[in-house]
């Protein structure tokens, strides 16, 4: 499925079940604290006090949902296209690289 | 294009120009970076000292495919599948749903 | 205390009981985490499902210092003298402003 | 310095400089934004691709006084005793790891 496509299925669910999208600044806070969810799995994973557990990698693959979920809800709520802005995303990079080789001694 | 076309092309890139994937916590410290750059932005368009700018949509746009591009990392360098982590993130937002309506008595 | 006074009462937390210090990413994620959790308590108190809680301000200030304590242990695992540095930026605030008003037209 | 002195400056700062304080979602992002600065930093210093700099502790430094700075915002506007708080998170890390050893086995 398409970005756009798992854009429309959170707006389904934000529409029918979550009551609307919440304010730019409580949906940035909720990625926040999802983005440190994942801080501590990963620190589970790698730090220094590793819990072994088959169980990880599903985790892990779901606290990076979870946090691609609170930011798919503030790009709906502007109405942004993901498809189109992660293609650029991707452009740039490739681009940056390109230029990279012109000028090698130059900073990156 | 799917979540797993995106992963495909993030791994070109990071295999072809990149330099191969990092290790997990230096992946994590850019996405903790580019969390960073979505709060700024947060805060120019709907902070205290609002900025005027016909772009930010756009670079809104771009900020949150950035945080994204770095959670791909992740997935991609743990074999994550992230249309099958993605699917299951909605899978339980409705069942917690659900179980919200037997339950309204319950905190969330 | 002095901040280097909480510096020195991290310092011996760590040395005595914690093991030592965390690799640099690992503290970083540590901080990550509780930042997430400092989001988690300010959505609850101010976000789109309030909770009331006569213990929040208490809890408020417990999540701040969870992540000055690991901010803590960064700048001890570097030798840097807390009360150095925050003056420094003390400084800078003072300095930017008063540069502000010089320049009125100025971007920020 | 104490931190209720930090505490203090700030508070003098804001008030007769930064205009007031900002709302609690607002000094939150900043919050975010400075500790992707920081994130920044650790992957210059220890990352993939390390960049030589005598000034990096010096920045370590400030970087960490930047996120203490708008943490020490969140609690002035809240009335919270940073000393309090902090002898409190002190004071937890020690039982908690009295609690560890009377039950060596247990999970932490």
């Amino acid at each position: 499925m398409a970005l756009s496509g798992y854009q429309k299925q959170v707006d389904d669910w934000v529409e029918s079940v979550g009551g609307g999208y919440w304010q730019p600044h409580e949906m940035l806070a909720r990625a926040t604290e999802e983005m440190g969810e994942l801080a501590r799995l990963i620190n589970h994973m790698y730090g220094p006090k590793k819990k072994k557990s088959s169980e990880a990698e599903q985790e892990l693959g779901e606290e990076i949902s979870d946090i691609i979920w609170a930011l798919v809800c503030i790009a709906n709520s502007h109405n942004i296209n993901l498809d189109e802005s992660f293609s650029k995303v991707v452009d740039k990079a490739y681009k940056r690289d390109s230029g990279r080789f012109r000028k090698q001694d130059e900073p990156v």
